[in-house]
């Protein structure tokens, strides 16, 4: 598929983000106007809730888009989701016969401010990375035993926290927890030193179910995908995750991008899973491609200073799909909601440089990393700023999803103070 | 305090669970109307949505009551849930003025269906109780190395699914998962065959918080109590929950019972959590007696037969309390919810009769268990009946938590069959 031309001159480029062939959906708000939905193309917002007050958009008889979220969209099933997208590449491809009345509803993004998409139902994080769980097992339980006897059989999961998910720019403070240092014999009550960023992506769940689904359900199921910064504090987990996994560790706030990008704008770039050296079980077998061949980049820039790229991956690395995830979610008849949101696990290449974690990039803090800046980093300092950048490259176009950045605010002085 | 007199003449006698003491907070339907909010009161429900329409209760400007769940009453903050429990014990009271009134807005409890007195925003689970610790590791690691490190030192716990959240009487059907035997080298994918009950708690977080709280924060945020049966596949678990916890093995159903007992009904019965090999850090120190003698009773009854008393025990067995938990919860700053639900962890005292879980009944399977009926039980049967009580012993009144009951319902026969 070639670039589809827009009438909206800055989606036609072809390294934008937001070309016609995307249409990613977010929330936005305007200086006076509440959060709505809103669609991006090019270097502007299509206000979604204006579109269906003029009429130009009407594929059900309720109102779906003067909501700061598109759960409601997703209620309405992937036979509306379709239409909603055929209407739009109608309304915003060149030579639309409609282009005049849309102009008038479109925002530039630069005015706009942006919240989160959705509203989470619940999340759930998984370790579905190979080489991520092989250099994690590693540091920790060394080579020979670097996998779970059960990793190549299931997609490893845990259960997150929801309230902890923010949207992209939202300043992640470093917290305080309980943790003890190999040196001490009792724990201390403390600020975390080992806070780190986990590059991964997040799959949204479009359509609730009750029972046990089929890979190919859940990947129907899917609407669509996010980037994703799961924050970890490294000593808070070190010390609490035995025997039941994560919990405060991962509980301070989990980053995602703006913009929804569909499951639609993203069938082109569909790619197989890794070879694998078991059989996957008949219920978690793959049904086609399941992956995507999606460009991911995160970038490190200390307090004032220039950005370095600490690591750059792609999401083909990973073992298990989104889909595969969510049919495993489902097998014990775990109810799944719309806006359920489904962390990938972290995204690591075999090599160094494609590292999606400070903890796998500096060995467990072994090996620092130098930035373009000279400066070292083993976990994150406080001020620093984490960008995770990602696009699927078609052929003259990108599929861009923004970005999913945040600072790290330095930890509370008190955290009893009121 | 001793028991306070209703002009509901069921609410007055010595083993009622729902004395004018109580007045625990449900959500229930009648014939032809939809689920509302209502207060138990002997064998009545007051219909709190026709008491507010009748304009016996007004509290605030806005309608509290008509909704299938008490959040907005708890979003309300403890001033008004104070003020309400006051016009409630005045209404109710012998000798109440506004009797005639109030008369007329009573159910028969036995013509009401109960619903989920609430909606579950986020639902944690935790593993608080040192008897049930000790026996489990015990189990899987043996006597020396039972309690992992941190233990002493924290409440540790993991995030559940509140989707699988289910009110008393809700079937529960035995899941499929993928589970692997010891005398086999592969997974496979199949019934569950350990299925089990755990007896616990859950406390009700009614006021939301955004950084770390103190114990006593934690303690005036928690809105009420009920019982909690944590449904778990123990042959899932123990194939799944290394490294990140358990998932799918918990994943199928929780049940709770219908009526939140209110923190207040609880105060004269706070008693003082148990002696600690080591202080606790100080966040996270006793501000107080922090638990409550609360009797607790597990029956199982095989489909059509009478029911055997499983396990007695007490909550007052407990290492940490409701309020511990929720003050380590919030301690990386997780953002706490109106609706969140902390289980307590598996309630057992140090005798056998006193375990909280048929794990630790049959120890491990080892020892079946037998029934009144002759019949024997290493793990649950399908037909099986498991039924939670509690209640607080008062000086001639107790405060009752009604049941939470659930059958165990035959694995699908194929779970994938559409």
């Amino acid at each position: 598929m070639p670039l589809l031309k827009s009438w909206v001159a800055s989606a036609n480029t072809s390294d934008h983000p937001f070309p016609l062939n995307n249409l990613p959906y977010g929330v936005f708000s305007t200086e006076g106007a509440e959060p709505r939905c809103g669609v991006a193309i090019g270097d502007m917002i299509l206000d979604m809730a204006a579109a269906e007050e003029a009429g130009l958009i009407a594929l059900v008889e309720v109102p779906l888009f003067d909501v700061p979220y598109w759960n409601d969209l997703m209620e309405e099933g992937p036979a509306v989701w379709a239409a909603l997208r055929e209407r739009l590449t109608n309304l915003l491809a060149e030579g639309s016969a409609e282009q005049d009345k849309v102009e008038t509803l479109l925002v530039p993004m630069d005015a706009a401010e942006l919240h989160l998409p959705l509203v989470v139902s619940e999340y759930t994080d998984f370790y579905a990375g190979r080489h991520h769980a092989t250099n994690v097992g590693t540091m920790f339980r060394g080579a020979e035993n670097a996998l779970p006897p059960n990793w190549l059989h299931i997609p490893i999961g845990y259960n997150g926290r929801a309230s902890s998910i923010v949207v992209d720019g939202t300043p992640v403070r470093r917290p305080w927890g309980q943790l003890k240092s190999p040196q001490h014999d009792m724990p201390a009550f403390m600020p975390c030193r080992r806070f780190d960023l986990e590059l991964e992506m997040g799959a949204i769940v479009g359509v609730a179910s009750e029972g046990p689904i089929t890979v190919q359900e859940a990947d129907d199921n899917i609407f669509g995908y996010v980037l994703l910064n799961d924050w970890s504090a490294r000593d808070i987990q070190a010390w609490e995750y035995q025997p039941l996994g994560p919990f405060q560790a991962k509980a301070t706030a989990t980053t995602i991008s703006p913009w929804i990008v569909t499951k639609a704008a993203l069938e082109p770039f569909r790619c197989e899973t890794p070879a694998r050296e078991f059989e996957l079980l008949d219920h978690l077998r793959d049904c086609g491609p399941m992956l995507y061949d999606i460009d991911l980049e995160v970038t490190l820039a200390p307090d004032g200073k220039t950005a370095s790229t600490i690591t750059r991956t792609n999401l083909k690395e990973m073992y298990y799909s989104a889909a595969q995830q969510l049919a495993h979610h489902s097998t014990s008849g775990c109810p799944m909601n719309v806006g359920d949101l489904l962390g990938s696990g972290t995204i690591s290449g075999a090599e160094r440089s494609e590292r999606g974690s400070l903890l796998e990039l500096s060995w467990g803090g072994k090996e620092p990393v130098t930035l373009d800046t000279g400066e070292v980093r083993t976990f994150l300092e406080d001020g620093d700023t984490l960008t995770l950048e990602g696009h699927a490259q078609g052929d003259g176009y990108r599929i861009g999803f923004g970005q999913c950045a945040g600072e790290v605010l330095p930890a509370l002085e008190d955290p009893y103070a009121r």
